[in-house]
This record gives C-alpha cells, structure tokens and sequence, in this order.
C-alpha cells in the first residue's frame, strides 16, 4: 500500500502525522512524505520542521493520497505542479483524503465538486465556492474521497480509511497500538458544544488574518 | 514559555507531535524540539523525519519538558547525556512530563522515584524495576511530573498541562482550534475496552521483540 502524504511550507503538524501514525501500521505500508522539493519544511508554527523525502513526481501512483492543511495551504491551493498532481494521481488512487483545510486544496484541485465534504470549522463554507457541499460531520466518505474535521480529526478519518481499505480488524489493532482512546479534558472541542463566545473569537480571529482567508485570492 | 520537546531516533511521531500542537499555542509559547545534534532523526517507522533544531545544551532552562516515547526509547533510557540533562532541568521546570515509553526515560532518570506513573499500556508495568507506581489512568499527574499513557494520549495529557499552566479558557480555546472532539469509529483503543485476544496477540508480539525490551538490559 503506497502512501503519499504531502508537505508543504505552514503545514499544521498534526495534520499530517496524526493520519501518518495510522496508516504506517497498515499491513504492507509504504509511507512517502512528498512535496515540491525534498528536505525540510517548517510547520505553520515555525517551531518544526518535517522532512520530504520525495518529489511529487517520483510519487505518481500512490494508493493513498493524504493533503494535510494548515495556514500554507492557501499558498498550496494556489500551486499549480501540486494541483496537477492531485489531479493526475487522484483517478489511480484508491483513496484520495485530507484534513483540516487540506480538503481546500482538494477542492482548489477541482476533485470535491459535485461532492460531500467537510474542513476545520472556521473555514468549511469556504468549500462552496469549489462546487462541494460542506457537511458538518467530524470525517465525510463520498466515495474515493475522505475528508476530515480540523486538526486532530485526521485520526478518526485514517482509522476510518484503515478500515476501509484493510478491514476492521486491522483498523481495532491500530486503534490499540496507538492507545486511542481518548479523553479530553473539556468538551469544547466543537462549535456545537464550546462556548459559542469562545467559538466567536476564534472565528473573528481567524478570518481577519488574510494569511489565512479562503479561498486564495489574488 | 520555553517549551522543550525531546527528539531521538526511533521515536515515534504523534508522541511528539500531540503534545506540541497544544503547547505551542500557549500564549507567549516558544517551543525548541531539542536532542544529541541539531538535523534530522527518523521515526520509529523510518518512514518520517523530524528536525532536532537545539542541541539539549542549548536549552538548559526549559519550563515545561516533553519526552515522546517510541521504539527509539530503549536506547534513550540508556543514553547517559540524556538522563544527565533530564535530572538538570527537571527541579527548574514547573513541568516534567512524557507520554507513552517516554516515561521510561523519566524513570531511567530518576524523576519517577516514589511517584504514581503511566505509560503505553504494553510497557506501563516497567516502570516498577524504577520505583514507580504504575496507574492505569490516561494521564498522572503527580505534583510536577505529568505522564501520559500510549502515543495518542499526549493530546490529552497537553491540554490537561495548558490548563494547569495557563488556565482552562486558554486551554478550551487550543481544544477548539485544533477541533479536538474525537470520535473513534472503533471501540478497542484500551486494553480494557478491546477484544482481549486482540490486546494479548498485541502485547506478546511486542514484548518478544528484544528492541522493545523495557527496562533496558545489557
């Protein structure tokens, strides 16, 4: 199983590795982290940098695809070599996946129109204009496409994904080996159920920062 | 906050990267992944690298220490700068914490001495031969050290630490930002809630691998 995970200058961290942690525990798992240029990234924060190790063009039929988000993936949905692979990939990949705002690069790629799809909250109505239909739920499956919720949604989506392509016995052993059980200490972890003050600010925050406004304009 | 994050070879990804993406939204946050030499390690699945920017020296006054767990930790445990470093910084740090077999490094340091304790569910038993007390709980917290249990629960053991750091607002504002309402589609991410076969054909496997050995032995 060949999987591509692309990087790219600000991606969120977890993004990327919480579906990497996953899907590297899949019986016959090839992991590529790939990307325009092999070497180091850094993370949106500025406090990490992560490794390509392989051009997109050295990927060019992965079985899974995984397009993290993150505040550079308004330069990425922007990217046209990084647009024509998802677009050249995507039709041979049994799965094509992202999290957070990753599914604005998906859509930027043209592969969410007619589709269901879902992002980090602040940004999910930005999938409209791409011709998807934003859905609220925290992973979205329509059919080879899988998109997730912000962040820490990516695994939920790749134990999802595990199962889907390897069963769901093979899907509970992951869940197990990553002790994925989890318990977070508060409950505001969502619009739905966070202060909708708190949620508000975020938000405000959020769009007012032009870095991060989607869908990219010029 | 100076935030130190502890990298190694062979450790494994989201033990690093959970804790991270919550601390590092601390306010006034400035977080250092910090190991032997600056440039690139491997994950445990050779799959990832992750970029040592700090040599330990380099960070000699942290206030919030993380060391991630993974394969990589058995020679970690037995690496004597590290366990040096780690016993130099731990009185001056308000916080001292790990997740996963990161704890046997802690323990290897001594810091665990006399205190309750958690670590991956296959490993947490380990930790007596260091004189700990091993508990089953997801994240311990016992005065200044702070562990946590398997991989994924650095996620929770973070925000559980922004509050205690920062306030629970702050850390109900990372949780919603990074959406942190997980929904595990699979029941079995504890040894208490999975199939007992599965958890038993699972710790068997990894306990007959002499690389995962714990406590680490000549």
């Amino acid at each position: 199983v060949l999987i591509a995970i692309v990087l790219f200058e600000g991606v969120t961290a977890l993004d990327a590795v919480g579906p990497y942690e996953v899907l590297a525990r899949l019986p016959g798992a090839d992991v590529r982290f790939a990307g325009r240029r092999p070497g180091e990234v850094r993370t949106d924060t500025g406090a990490l940098g992560l490794t390509i190790d392989a051009t997109l063009d050295e990927v060019p039929a992965p079985d899974i695809v995984v397009v993290p988000g993150g505040a550079g993936t308004r330069a990425a949905a922007g990217d046209d070599d990084l647009l024509a692979w998802i677009r050249a990939v995507h039709p041979g990949a049994r799965w094509t996946a992202s999290v957070c705002t990753g599914s604005i690069v998906l859509a930027a790629a043209g592969v969410l129109r007619g589709r269901r799809a879902t992002s980090h909250w602040i940004w999910r109505d930005a999938l409209t204009a791409f011709g998807a239909t934003p859905v609220e739920d925290r992973v979205v499956v329509d059919g080879d496409v899988v998109t997730a919720a912000g962040v820490s949604a990516g695994i939920d989506m790749a134990l999802r994904l595990a199962a889907l392509e390897a069963g769901e016995e093979v899907a509970r052993a992951i869940q197990l080996g990553i002790e994925y059980a989890p318990e977070p200490p508060f409950d505001s972890g969502s619009p739905a159920s966070a202060d909708p003050a708190l949620a508000g600010r975020l938000r405000d925050a959020a769009r007012a920062d032009p870095a991060l406004r989607f869908p990219p304009v010029a």
